[in-house]
Order: structure tokens, then sequence, then C-alpha cells
């Protein structure tokens, strides 16, 4: 029987959609298709994998095909869809097998950048999307002496630690000017590339790869004219939005390069949205709260918010999607990596003029042992706070979370500053490191308007 | 030559006022007289100092007299206060002495809560005020067999686990029916007393102490008939307004015991503020930010908090201090007791039907090692959110800030449960369990509605 939903893709957002509906609307018939073998794992976890925090990749598997069944889902895995006809409301399978769908889900998520140099196709290039993937780099982990890491996104940060525990030497290549460029300032991200040199890393930023070099397999990396020695590389130059099948059918791509949705992740086509055609996930990209610009955030948190948004369009009820913050939190080692909102740069590339106040505080009373530094970054537009860069071993999640919920809210610093906060000895400072930098930051706002 | 303004108390409020005050206006004339011969410690530290987590109480002296020379602060310490002449606008010092005052602040504190039963004044029954009593409760503790703590809040609970790893017998009373009755409905409080039972303590609730009873010497405490061993008692019923010089001055004193002061911090004589007279800090009382009505908050967070309102105030600047949410945060041995706003039995005294909504999660990913148990309670009046508590041996403290806000900003639950959130393995489940028990609480309300 025809399906009344068809899902392309099963990642954070198609299989979550699936489930809230299956849970709350167990009537509706619906299949996803999924190219992965496997399916409902955690991305995220798998350098903690890698670094032997979590005892094995089958640890990150969420559900297994039982649970779909009992739920009523028909996940098809290992079948790429390789087309779509809008006409004909039918999805194409490999085999030439066609499916016909009341509704469809473009969640075709995202795919790791490759840059096009020369030797990406030689053995030892790993990339870290499946779980396939993560068994593959585990194997070539054991046994390598050298690794380059291509990019300084948090993935390629937070894999490093399984390289450098290991003994393996370990160079991070970074085409901008500095690592984690989308989430943090230059003047916060010298205390994470501090963090890894101590750690034993080689950091290269301002550089992009010229060449990886090797007869077969990898053997060095070229990068400014420079050759380094590697038994491995790990591509992680970032991911762009799956956004082939929609292209081909015809489907809006918008100026961030992911599917153009409106807030009821309907798609579009020459500019109209269609009924019944949906999007969601990396493969498509949204509003930034602040600046209202189209943005990519190819992160699990708003994947699965999304699908949870996406999940009441798709069973009737108009709960319409907004703007985004994009909070995010990356754990290097047991360094602790968040932010949320505009960068300073994010900032000036939007025309908004920021004003910034940087703070380091404990995260403990002075007198308690055990604490760790932490770095705030608190930025505001001049009005209000905009963005928050954190850096610390604890004390960094809840505080992200805190100042996402201050930034949309639209609260000035020295509103922030006037809250109340809780304290004791071994959790913080009586003063919180962010009234403290709020009430700065306010200060600087003002110093400014005069 | 006549301070420009002398504070009775060089407490959490007085002292860091002062502080403030010397720092930008440093032409100032301040006195401080503290009947404590220590003054700039810190009291929440006490407990872990007598747990070993900090090596001595001389860490906890914040201050030492020089930093006072150089800020040019006049500390008299181990002085009284022993009279206040409003009309004549001075002090007088045991001993007679009379020193005119500018302005007056009254940081007078808060005095332990010693309960009228026989033989509380028996050698080896202690309190937690002063660094003189955490020391003589330290050398108290070396060959304890059995303690009694009377009152289980904060202070005791936070003191417990200090006898308990030296393997002393502990017995803790509280009169209410569940511990920390002010922060914890009983729902929630139930988690802390088997956490606590588990550390081998016995929790006697419910049931006031009838005698406390020795020859010179503490031997025992009787509780609801029965007799329970003691080498040493803890008295911690919590603490009362320190009141007695205002009372006397004939300053007005509040229906929650607590000297009545206006937004200014300026006290009042019949109804009427007076000027240049001001009380802050443990010995006064405040507004409930939902019930507009009064209530003592006696948390340090809050008398620093007031003391940098007061601070402006006493520099001319007019920034009026608002109602209060009293955020608190306790550590008892390694669990963390949040809390926030009102409980539900709050609630209900204040005439708010409240509607809540209890949730259990993990504080990691569910397949990331080491993370703790988090227990949430929200409490909203069917509209709002006006309450929360939580339990966890981690990522307690950020929460409870968030939540703080969230309640600051008069969010709805349905609008707490939409805002984003960050999230990695090691930190936090995908779905922070906020967002979860927010939107379990909004279909709450919502059903209520119907």
């Amino acid at each position: 029987m025809r399906p009344d939903i068809v899902f392309i893709g099963a990642g954070g957002a198609g299989l979550t959609a699936a489930f809230i509906i299956a849970r709350k609307r167990p009537e509706t018939r619906i299949t996803l298709f999924s190219r992965d073998p496997v399916v409902a794992y955690s991305q995220c976890g798998m350098p903690f994998v890698l670094d032997n925090k979590i005892e094995s990749f089958d640890r990150l598997i969420l559900y297994t095909p039982e649970v779909f069944k009992d739920l009523g889902l028909d996940v098809r895995t290992g079948v790429a869809v390789t087309g779509v006809d809008l006409d004909a409301r039918a999805v194409t399978l490999e085999g030439g097998e066609t499916v016909e769908y009341g509704k469809l889900v473009f969640s075709t998520g995202s795919i790791p950048f490759i840059p096009s140099v020369p030797g990406v196709g030689l053995r030892g290039v790993h990339r870290l999307l499946t779980l396939e993937d993560g068994r593959s780099l585990a194997r070539a982990v054991e046994g390598a002496k050298s690794a380059v890491i291509i990019g300084g996104g948090p993935i390629g940060l937070e894999t490093a630690p399984a390289f450098l525990d290991r003994g393996i030497e370990v160079t991070i290549v970074e085409r901008m000017p500095h690592l984690m460029p989308s989430a943090l300032d230059p003047d916060m991200a010298v205390f994470l590339e501090d963090y890894l040199k101590e750690m034993g890393a080689t950091i290269i930023t301002g550089k992009g790869v010229e060449s990886i070099n090797g007869a077969g397999k990898v053997e060095s990396v070229t990068v400014g004219g420079e050759t380094i020695k590697a038994d491995l590389v790990l591509m992680a130059a970032g991911v762009r939005p799956n956004v082939e099948l929609a292209k081909k059918a015809g489907i809006d791509i918008g100026p961030a390069g992911g599917i153009d949705v409106d807030e009821r992740f309907r798609v579009k086509k020459n500019g109209r949205a269609l009924d019944d055609v949906y999007a969601a996930g990396d493969c498509i990209e949204e509003v930034n709260a602040i600046t209202g610009r189209k943005v990519v955030c190819a992160i699990g948190t708003v994947a699965n918010r999304q699908a949870r948004f996406l999940a009441e369009q798709l069973m009737g009820n108009d709960v319409p999607y907004g703007p985004v913050l994009c909070p995010a939190i990356a754990v290097v080692g047991d360094l602790h990596v968040g932010s949320v909102g505009l960068t300073t740069m994010a900032c000036e590339a939007a025309g908004i003029k920021p004003v910034s106040f940087k703070a380091r505080s404990n995260t403990r009373a002075r007198y308690y042992p055990g604490g760790s530094q932490l770095n705030i970054k608190l930025i505001a537009d001049g009005e209000r706070i905009v963005g928050a860069q954190l850096m610390g071993k604890e004390g960094v999640h809840g505080r992200v979370n805190q100042l996402t919920l201050a930034i949309h809210k639209k609260m000035t610093p020295s509103e922030l500053a006037d809250v109340e906060t809780c304290y004791a000895p071994p959790v913080s400072p009586m003063i919180d490191p962010i009234t403290y930098a709020a009430e700065m930051l306010a200060l600087r706002c003002k110093k400014g308007k005069r």
C-alpha cells in the first residue's frame, strides 16, 4: 500500500520525525529509505569511541530494527533513492523500483566536504560520517605513527585526542586563520590552540592542503610547500547539505547552499512552496535569528529540534519553525568549547558593529580545589547580547544554554547582569562569571554610546 | 573625622558594599564594625573544610587586613555596637564610645536559630556561623563517634558528609516532614533522603528535638521520645535576621521578621523611609518576585547582590533593587541540590494552584559512561513557570541559572521547551532534560485549562 509519508534519509531529522509520528499517530504508514546500512546511531559519539571513552561503536546504535518494527516503521536500509518525480508523487530506487508517496520528506542530511586536492582518493584518507567510517578509522589508528587532520572544526578536533593519546603525531590543518572559525573569534580560539599544542598537536592555520601524497596509500600531506608525514589523514573540513536529489527534482536551493524551505518545512520550486513535499535536517538552510540571513547549521540538536516541529506539520498541527541561534558545544579532550549566536567576525560580516568583553574566571570558589579556568567572551550589538563563546573544563554547557535563553529573549547585558544566580563553593564563584562579564559588557556598550 | 558611612556588621553585604565604594570613590570615609574578630571569610566554605575538601579554615579568608588598609577601609573587628541614636546620628560601642556617621548601614546579618529546648547550652553543642565555630567543630569531630544534626537545611546537610566520612554515626533531625523544606517538595526531598541514607545517615523528619541531654557535656538527644546517642550536636535549624539593634532603635521590622526596607534599602520608622539609614543582607526581608510577599532569603548570593545595588545607592546612583527569586544550590557529598522560585507547597501557601512535572534523565548521552541521574521538577502557575527543583551529581548549577532566567522573563513552559539548547555526548543528552520537562509541563498546563 502507498505509504502516507516517505522519508529520503533516516538520520537525525528523518528518523526522529518518523518516531514522533509513529508514537502519536500509529495508523500513519511511514517508509524511510536510508543509503546507510545502519541507522539510528549517534554520529556525535564516534570521536569518543575512537578515544576509548565509549567501549564500542555498537554502543552508539540507539535503536534496533525491532524497535522500528514495533513502531510500525518501514525502514529500508542500504537503499539509495535515485530520483524523485514530483508530478507522479513517486521516488525511484536504485534498481528502478518506484514507490509512490502521500507526503515526501527530504531528510538527506549532509556530506563531508572533500577539498579537490590530488590524492584525496588514496587509501588511508578517512572521513567520519557513518559507523563504518568510524570502524575503518579505528582499525587504521592501530599502528599509525602520524596523522594529519584536515579541518579545524568540532569533529576533527574532538577526534584529535584519540590520536594523541595513542602517541600518534598529529598535525591539524585549518585553511582559515584560526581553529573553529565559525564558532570562535581568534582571541578565543587561541586557548583551544594552546590546549591542543600542550597535548602535543601541531597546528597549521591559514593554509590549505596542496596535495595528499603516496603510492596507493597515503604517506604525506603537503601544506604551504611543507611536506608532513602521515600514515593516515582525517578529512574533517566541514560538511555540505546533501541536496543532489532535490536539485535534480528542480527544487530550489538557497543562497547558503541548502534546500530552501518555508517555516512549515515545505520545499519550494521557482520560489513557490509545494504542498506535501518537505525537507528538514542538515540538508536545509535556515534563518539566523539575529541577522535574518540564511545559514546552514548542520548540528544534531538543530536537526532533532526541526524534526519535532516537522512532525507537528506532518500531523496537521501548524506550529511554525522560527529562526535559530545554533548553540553548540564541542568536547576536545577535557576542554569544553561552547558558542551561541554571532562571533565578532560574523557580526562584522552582517554589518553589525560588535562590542565585546572577555572575562577569565574560575569555575569554583577560588579557595575550592579542582576547578578549571573559564574563559568567556560576550558580544553585543551595542544594545543587546548577540553572541557568546565559552571555554573551560567544566561549567560550559549550562552557561551556553543560559546565554542562549538570554539572546533569545533579546536581553541587554545590563539586564543579564542583574539576574540572580545560584552559588556553592564546589560549583561556582560567588559572582558568576556571566554576571561579571555582562556587567563589564554593559559598561562598554554605555561608553560606546557616548 | 566623622566617617561618611558606618556599617554595623562586616559580612557579605556590608563588606562587599564597602569594597565597591572604596574602589570607585576612594575619597569616601568608611568604617565597619564587626563583632566577629575575623572578617572577609566564606561561611559557605566551612562544611567543605570539615570534610577535608579544603585544606584549612585559613583558606576561607578572602581578604587580609592589609587589603582593607590599602583600600582605606577602617575595619574594626571584635567590636560590638550596642546602640544606635538615629537623632544624634551616632552609634554607641561596647565600652561606651560613640561614633557619629554621615550614613548608617545595618548589615548585621543573621543568627542561627536555637530552638528553646533543655540542654542547648551543654558543651558539645555546636553551630556553624563564624570561623571560630568551624574550628571548634573540627576539633570536636576528632574522636567523636556519634553526632546529631538538628535541622535539615543546607548547612547541616552539607556538613553531614564530613561526619559520615569519618565513620561517625549521624542522625539528622528535621521538624518539618521532609529535608530542605523551603527549597524542595517532599517528592524531590526523597532523593536527597535516599542519598544520605545510603551514605549511612539516619533521618528523622516530622519530629522536633525534645531535649539535649548530658552532664556538662552532651551525651544524647531526645527526639519523639527516643534517645539518640550523641558525642556532638550541630545546631543547624536555620537562621533568623539579626534585628535586635534595629528594633532597639525603633526601626520597623517586617512580617517575615527582617528589617523592612524600601527598594533603595532605606529602613523605615513607623512606615516612613528614613534618609541616610540603610539595611542590607541577611538582616532584611525582601519581596518574592512571584507572590509579591515578604520573605527572608539569607543566602550569600542574595547578600552579595544586594551589596552591589546598595553601593550604587550610597554613591548616589538610584538603581532600585527589585523582587527576588532566590536561586540556590547546596552540595551534599557529591549530590548537587538546586532550587529557584516557589515550591509546590509555597505555591499553595500563596494561593497559587501549582501544575508540575517531574522528569528523570541522565546528565550525558545514554551511551556515554560516568554521568549521573538528574531529577528535575518544574512548577507552573498554570500559565508561567514559577519554580524548579533539580538534583544530580553534575549539570545542576547551570540549569538552575537557566531556569532562573526563564522565570525572571516570565516564560511559559511551552516557550522554554522551544528554546534551542547545546549538546555533546559527554555533557548532555541530545534533548536537554529541561526541554523535555518543559514540554511535558506545557501539556499538563494545557490539559488543566480544558
